[in-house]
């Protein structure tokens, strides 16, 4: 029976590496469905993500490229299913909710292992949907307490990213550096503007023209992970900040379904501070 | 014989200003052509630009606006002229090129007096326009004893704006402060990300998925005057910083020109650190 | 106690109608919290939205407006409260489930009266919002049977709008008579390209860069109502049609979204075959 | 010494079709600057293009892909030089400046043999830039008579491309014909809407809330070629159809220069009536 992989590649450059590739995939009678290659010249680095379809072992494909890239490639030949997730958010709705709805409407190629939140606010829509709602209210206790509370839930899934639809506490490097490029954030800016509290009000009081919003991956630089995706939205002297938050969600919403939708179909490679996204 | 004037208001609210204000236009018989009001709620300040048509004398108007406004007011009666402008430019031609092509076109309300570089790259381009072009070299002399020259060339014309079309020197307050709210600058980046030199470089370094420019108007604080305009282009990672640059320079000489087109049709109001355009 | 009202004057053009107009609200000392003017030149129409605050009786205010306005004058005093709206739609959830979750969230000034669709493949999501929903399927029946059945069905509601988020059938000239101005539809395309079956497939045929929505009111005329919002995406040759139409529902559900908040807001006069949109 | 060229193959799609190029850039030392495939699964069709740098004779090359490449397969090896352009144009300037400028700034990898008018209206402008300029005006001829004179002008020179920088003429498909794929076309609305004449007055007659622009390769059926780049801008109801003309123009320009920018770098693939833009 046919099988269909998507193969990641990410490895110093070197000359032939195409043609060592293809040839794999040449002699292994495979079909090549997408193709797409970058190398950085900066850091000569190479980067291919391929689908290719055939009848093959997605093992013996993976060491056969292993044998011919160099040492450091970093290979993997994904057999698509739908990734896991966990979502978190604290009071906003609209990030969550267009999860929610793409979610029950098999847009996404996900499982949503459950929601967790620091307030009860959305657990009544997330019950609509009939997904786990864990709500971990931090009152009374520290950031690190708070934090171990919620690390405690998450380690009980198995899960692929972490999804902070609107999740509004700051993560310590211990949370961040436990799910290394599994985390993704929604920033309402336009990183790097508007780094930190009230993006909103800062860009109201800054009188720019267009507000934007931000999904990325979450280092330990609050705000300063490798940006997925981007976009953003005209403004004017109307507005007050409210209402530049009440248009900005419109764009948050779009971009962190964007960044998930490509985080979900394996189109993303880390690259130092950047992403390449094919 | 019939005259049309933009008439601009911008004072402390209060009741009846519009009121107030119309019954004027009504009972010297005006066309009111386009009206419109903002009120800044956080300041309590009032701006309205109305265009009227009809039989009157421009310094009556005002004097009458003036009777019925509140002593702060700040109003003017202008019977539109094309307005005196000086650029500035040191090598790159895109932002300049652009305006001198309206320009030649009669696109731009605007009799361009002069271009003052400080080097003499523009001045083939320049002529070709039969523009005065006055180089002002740097070299050998210190901020002050440079921008004192342009100085001396400047006040020897009558002007309404200096339009800075990638200018690359930073101007001294001493010379910002003489020309308050009458320079407009282009910045090659979107405000207030990437602040300072070489943008296009930070801009790759922080991995962004969209890059734009900012018009504003310049104070004392480097980039950090009013904005009048601004607009954003997607970029990938497959770009490099001058490929970035490059794609950049459309958007900002496009945005340069449309701010310079809304300060030309007196549509821009100051307050503050920002603007409201009409 | 204080009243807030919103005034939408809708006459021909007369010389001092701001005059006359907030010279009303001036002796009924309102406050002007935000006031906008249009003058048609073509037609010689003006239009002009107010929101007044003060102590008044609505019904009084409308009075003194229409005793100083052109007879042919239609104005509204709106004093502002939810608004009721039927929602149809057909098999896609996308932009159904986005106004269910922006109204989950508070964030439309709206009642849903009731969801009808012809498949009951939407009943389950409308459900998880507490929703009466109602199939009325159209197997076996002509377009004017099945016609009637529906607006039996809406006639047993007061409503102020119908929305089409992706209702998939034509509707008759006798259902959009009945319901002049107020319905709403998205259509999948940026009109008026691609007017009719499967734009997404027209648009992917012609090869464009660019693929758009738009939002508009109904009338006899398929898809060429006054158009209320449009947005667009970029797209490239990679993309079969198939995946355009899945880029194309995001942008979809925010132009719908986005012109239901400027009809919910009474921001909209339709004029002729246009929208004035303040 | 190095040679760097520009690959480009467009042939029907075959198992190993990667595979055996990039085993002929292996064999030959070659070193893969940046490298693109799309395979359009409708047509079967493979396209590729690859910039490689080596010691190689383009010919050799050229030969030895089309040993390893299906017979029907259209195989260029491109060595990058300025490319020959005639430009043509009516009365209005702003797409034929933007270009004399980007030609000027030494930003368009291209040389600009002609401008031809069939009015003298831009002859000054072109002539500012030192380039020759014609005028063939149609007065007293039939559409072949003065298409034949036009001809026979621009057969006096070599050229790769034939650009329509506001070009009012309809051009016969005895014109079109001669220079299959070498016209390039900016239409000054977003196709496939507004086809024909004056389309900004079409939108504004439609009530459109975005207008745009198109950049095509000409072909026999009018606003009908393949389309190269598009993009569009917010118009508003305070817009007039002139207006809208003058902020579509700013689109007009950008477009067209991205378009030719695109070609000049050999980034195109026609495909039946799309384009594959790498």
């Amino acid at each position: 029976m046919e099988t269909k992989a998507r193969v990641l590649i990410d490895c110093n450059d070197a000359k032939g590496l195409v043609y060592k590739i293809s040839k794999v995939f040449f002699e292994k009678d495979l079909n090549i469905d997408s193709n797409r290659e970058f190398v950085d010249k900066e850091s000569g680095r190479f980067f291919m993500r391929s689908v290719v379809t055939g009848i093959f072992e997605p093992d013996e494909l993976l060491n056969e490229l292993k044998a011919i890239t160099p040492e450091d490639a970093d290979i993997k030949v994904i057999v698509p299913k739908p990734k896991k997730i966990i979502l978190m958010a604290t009071k906003e709705s609209h990030a969550l909710g267009d999860i929610l709805i793409r979610h029950a409407d098999g847009e996404l190629d996900a499982e949503i292992e459950c929601v967790i939140g620091n307030h009860n606010t959305l657990e009544e829509l997330v019950r609509r949907f009939d997904i786990p709602f864990f709500c971990i209210a931090a009152d009374g206790m520290n950031r690190e307490e708070h934090e171990e509370k919620v690390m405690e839930l998450i380690n009980k899934f198995e899960f692929d990213f972490i999804v902070l639809a609107k999740y509004m506490r700051i993560l310590t490097p211990k949370f961040v550096n436990a799910y290394e490029e599994k985390i993704i954030n929604i920033h309402h800016s336009f990183l790097p503007a508007f780094i930190g509290a009230n993006p909103y009000k800062q860009a109201h009081e800054r009188g720019v023209k267009i507000i934007g919003a931000t999904a990325h991956f979450v280092t330990d630089d609050l705000d300063e992970g490798p940006i997925i995706a981007q976009d953003v939205i005209p403004v004017n002297h109307r507005m007050g900040w409210r209402e530049m938050q009440r248009a900005g969600r419109d764009v948050e919403k779009v971009v962190l379904s964007r960044a998930l939708s490509y985080v979900l179909n394996d189109r993303v490679f880390v690259h130092g501070n950047k992403t390449i996204v094919f």
